[in-house]
């Protein structure tokens, strides 16, 4: 957080200049140069406009000025609009001008391979080291809506502009952003600032994110990312949001590499890029929209109504059929469809007696003959039930300049009444009625199934207070791995002196005590190599399993060695590990943690055999964890009702999952980047009472020194 | 079919007809009597209009009839909009007058309990007996847009009229009808036929959509159903449209009881109704839209469209991050994104170097500077690949009347040039300018994503010529169960009768015949009671499995007798199974039939165990089977990877799978309706050259009588 305090003064200056200077100004309207100045004058900025043009007097009306230094009054905000040769000589300028913000159109940096690379690090460092904060290269540039500070060459707002509202927008894509930008004006979406990062070679995606966090102009945050340049920034400005409460929708696409790359990424490896993604966004309770529509379905929704209480809705509607498909939408979305109480029901069958009371309300075509029937059913049901969100189908009826006064007292009369519900209608309205009611926090669909698909997306909101639970910081002392793959007895101390439960075992170093390690340990047992240089033991015939009594233990010793012996000549062996073998009753898990070259440790979770080799049926949490996020996990899975006891077993003891997923997540906090991964496969997983989950095979890799 | 060409020409009368007679009309036209001679009257229809009220002279200043019979004159359609006690006599009135077909709005029928419903079946009897066809009762009619007929007192088409087109839409919902009119409306899509069922006393659903089938004003059908109360004649509908051609949406909700009735359905068993009518839908190329967006994008897609030749695509993007959103969304949908080959990417590359040129191909902002890179980068793409389908992202340049002229004659230049492509363009356009596209059949989606699943789902139409390979009657004799379960061998045998692959077995009833047959077969065995009267043969501790040798063998049939006995002392046991145990090296899935109450037997196929008990993952399908439907049936599964080869081993014989689900199918018809059910638990498949696949255990029971 202090990283961002500190740099919010910084992005302040350049998101909201009192000044601005375009270097490269232009007298041509049309061109890169002239763009901005021509906004700047037209667009209603209230400060000055200062274009800097060495070769002009005037500059469309302006005084023009031949460098930054020239001017000779403070400039907040630089715009370099010169081509890439010229910059590093206007950046010069503008350091010696003691200007606090750049926005630097440019292209020809990194985009263009490795010198321009190399130019756009330079860039970079020197604006850090200079205290000057700036966005670009190759970008599209910014626009405080709300300041009307135009610091862009898009033409978009030549077409016309986005209203003033309360959401802000970052993209890392200048042509995505330009899009998003008229689809906003197109949708009646207003937004408080509107910024393109392109190259970032200074500030980042996230450090816009972060200063809409803190902006008290903005309520709800939309990004667009296509690759994350620093995680844990990226987290830090995340949990900023989410400290701020403020709903943040994003859309991620494959990867920085554009298309058949970013398809590829779908095919990734099992902790896939994207995943992880998803799973960082899961943690902060980021949105991810998965379309353009839904991206600002759900923003524009976020910034009229906010979170509902909970996830119970009420559904009401003057057609049954859509009452049908509402509720088989609720169901799907995972919403709270009760039922109204017996005398709730029985009072709407009072006054309709062939409605459907229940929940869908489906109070019928009587509506036409008496129009009081549907405030007094709204009531009804908001007064029985307390639904934390309530949403009305209306069928045609908004369309109709007769219903209009009905429908829009309807609205002032719940909402009055029902302070704390979230309020939908889905009906046909014209724009200009749609937002009369978003003005009364009431939503508005034309689709009754983007309006459950809306609420059940706010619903996942997180809860107010949420964050201020953060994680605890790791239970135990610090765990130094030395570089490469530990032994399974190795491992399997490791983890369970951080609290694991592990199988019992001995390990032996020759066949009479292996013998006696079997007898000890009683019932059948298995038998593995030890070696460290050996990953896959039974591949070269280092296991055996359910070995009773001592003659098949003394033999499958000597068996085992001779077999890894040939397959591996060189390999070094260290003994044998006799193991307890765990009786087939539970469900067999697979628990790991991998390191993330963006966002570091993530932990793992799900069944094991075809369940993650060949459905890639897995749950993933950045660590820390969050309070909960183990549990979250288990339930996260497609398969997770195999753990409720699939084939006539009692259901599994998911606490004893839990905690063992979060002292696995610990140790890998503890074991920090020494850990490259570590691996428990399988975990099995029994019923409570009966032993709860036990690890029978690890293995942990320590990061290369 | 021949059920509905005969009724072909009764439909017509009643939806296209020269004279129209309103009983119960009224003067005020606001009124629902006076509402469909107001519409008829200002809306154009160009035959005879006649009032029938026996108390006035004159209506809506037309002459007014006392009954239908004093008019005296040839009347297609009578209108009744009298309250029910009067419509036996209305109806009796038009039997006599000669009317050919009848809309009835009366509510108070079916829907107000068994009184009415008995009057309602005594209606449909009656005009089914005097040739009538009769729509409703508790219906809002229908409107025949392309001929200006509004037989309907839906106030929607007041607020503002569909456009004529070639859509026609069925619902059996009034209320859904009219919104769904309004939307479209709203939309700009065009209709034919628009209808709704109601009750459906006589006119079902399913005849509607025979007569859009053979309407030749019809090319796509949508459709809106609660429930169907005739299987095999929604099915025979279904296929005519299937033969004709003509794509079918439709949105069905989970049943005609509403609310958390319907939504209850979602909870349903394993076969449960919905999935049956998905398996219908999916056996007739029916488009199963989940909302009413996409019921709207899928019908006018495929009437400005058509169906793609095949799954290829190709992408055509002005911004790298939404090209990443189209590559992630089109692989999401299965679409085939093939790569253009090296030499044509070269050529792109010529052109602009920082182009990603693969597919998708993006063109970058250097558009700007030369407009016809467009036109000529899409000729590249389709000149080298012939992708069926082609989607252009061209972001807010649809807004700007700079750009417009330059899109149009770009859409012109490729549909001249590429006839048979299906052309798509994403971008914001006004409703005029979308027009002007879909005028020369190119897509527009303001969203690409909707653009994506919108082809993907067109794609999914059936293929022309698909219909006309119509499935081949069962081979064999037919065959007649006895009522209640058969006994296991007796199942076996008959199933291996069928041609289904069964376990090596013998019955035996004795000890040493056990023995003997143990040695027979070879290797372990599995040895079961046989008892008609015990279906869960191992509940009752009646069976033993893995048997090696004859002392096991002959333990093991006295062990399970006097289990079974003392379990159900009063069933007779009639020997044993003796089966040669199949090693565990297949994959266990599970096929059965069972019997639809509407839809009749329904195949179904699954992955054994959780997959089928937890996860309810199983592919269904109506008999009988379409070619090719037992191999989709298989890629159906979510689980389906695991038939490819799960851990290691290799993939499974698909075909002697899908032989044996044909199979299964041919014995379901043979035995018709005196099958119950069957199913086969577990059918082990195994890799090709490993024994094909091979049914372990297998359960028939016949119908009650």
């Amino acid at each position: 957080m202090d990283l961002f305090t500190s740099q919010h003064a910084g992005l302040s200056a350049l998101f909201a200049p009192r000044s601005i200077a375009v270097v490269g100004a232009s007298s041509n309207a049309q061109k890169i140069g002239g763009i901005p100045v021509d906004y700047q004058r037209r667009f209603g900025f209230g400060g000055a406009v200062y274009p800097v043009n060495p070769k002009a007097d005037r500059i469309q009306d302006l005084p023009a000025w031949p460098s930054l230094r020239a001017i000779g009054q403070p400039v907040d905000l630089a715009i370099l609009a010169v081509p890439a040769p010229l910059v590093d000589g206007a950046f010069d300028d503008a350091v010696a001008a003691g200007v606090k913000g750049v926005v630097l159109f440019s292209s020809g940096f990194a985009e263009i391979g490795a010198d321009g690379a190399a130019a756009q690090a330079r860039l970079g460092a020197r604006a850090r080291a200079a205290g000057v904060r700036l966005i670009g290269p190759n970008c599209l540039g910014f626009m405080n809506v709300a300041r009307h500070v135009y610091a862009t060459f898009s033409p978009a707002p030549n077409v016309g502009r986005v209203q003033p509202g309360r959401i802000g927008l970052v993209s890392q894509s200048g042509a995505f952003g330009a899009y998003a930008y008229a689809m906003a004006r197109e949708r009646g979406v207003g937004l408080s600032l509107w910024a393109t990062t392109g190259n970032e070679a200074d500030v980042q995606f996230a450090d816009c994110l972060a200063w809409l966090a803190q902006d008290p102009g903005t309520d709800v945050i939309m990004g667009y990312i296509e690759g994350c340049r620093d995680g844990p920034r990226l987290r830090a400005a995340l949990a900023l949001a989410q400290a701020a409460g403020k709903p943040v929708v994003m859309v991620k696409v494959g990867s920085t590499a554009l298309g058949a790359q970013a398809a590829a990424s779908h095919t990734a490896a099992l902790a896939g890029d994207d995943a992880v993604y998803d799973a960082v966004f899961r943690r902060y309770g980021v949105l991810r929209a998965r379309t353009l529509t839904e991206f600002f379905d759900l923003a524009h929704s976020a910034a009229v109504a906010g979170r509902p209480r909970d996830r119970s809705i009420g559904l009401f509607t003057l057609s049954g059929g859509v009452g049908a498909l509402m509720a088989d939408d609720a169901c799907a979305q995972g919403l709270d469809v009760r039922p109204l109480s017996t005398a709730a029901q029985d009072r709407l069958r009072d006054w309709v007696p062939f409605a459907a009371p229940r929940n869908p309300v489906d109070i019928t075509g009587q509506v036409t003959n008496d129009m009081t029937l549907m405030e007094r059913s709204a009531r009804v049901m908001l007064d029985d039930q307390r639904f934390a969100s309530w949403l009305g189908f209306l069928a045609a009826a908004g369309a109709s300049d007769a219903f209009w006064p009905v429908l829009r007292s309807l609205v002032a009369a719940l909402r009055e009444a029902y302070p704390d519900t979230l309020l939908a209608i889905s009906t046909l309205l014209s724009p200009a009625r749609r937002a009369e009611l978003e003005a009364m926090r009431c939503l508005v669909f034309a689709d009754p199934s983007d309006g459950i698909r809306t609420i059940a997306a706010l619903a996942g909101l997180p809860a107010p207070g949420a964050a201020v639970a953060a994680a605890a910081p790791p239970r135990g002392t610090p765990v130094v791995l030395a570089p490469g793959a530990l032994s399974e007895p190795a491992a399997l101390a490791l983890l369970a002196d951080a609290g694991v439960p592990v199988v019992a075992y001995r390990v032996v170093h020759g066949a009479d005590e292996a013998a006696a390690a079997a007898e000890a340990l009683g019932g059948a047992v298995a038998l593995k190599v030890v070696s460290a240089d050996i990953a896959h033991k039974s591949d070269v015939g280092g296991v055996a399993l359910r070995l009773q009594g001592a003659a098949q233990v003394r033999a499958a010793f000597e068996r085992t060695r001779v077999s890894a012996r040939a397959a591996l000549p060189g390999a070094r062996l260290d003994g044998a590990l006799v193991a307890r073998m765990v009786d087939g009753a539970g469900v067999e898990c697979i628990a790991g943690v991998h390191r993330d070259p963006v966002f570091g440790p993530i932990l793992m979770f799900g069944l094991g055999g075809i369940h993650v080799e060949t459905l890639r049926d897995v749950a993933l949490r950045p660590l820390p964890l969050a309070p909960g996020d183990a549990q979250a996990m288990l339930r996260e899975l497609r398969g997770a009702a195999i753990l409720d006891g699939a084939r006539g077993r009692p259901p599994v003891d998911r606490d004893a999952l839990a905690a063992t997923l979060q002292a696995l997540a610990d140790f890998a906090l503890r074991a920090g980047d020494t850990l490259a991964s570590a691996e428990i496969n399988p975990l099995i997983a029994r019923p409570a009472g009966e032993g709860g989950c036990v690890a029978v095979d690890a293995l942990v890799v320590g990061s290369a020194a």
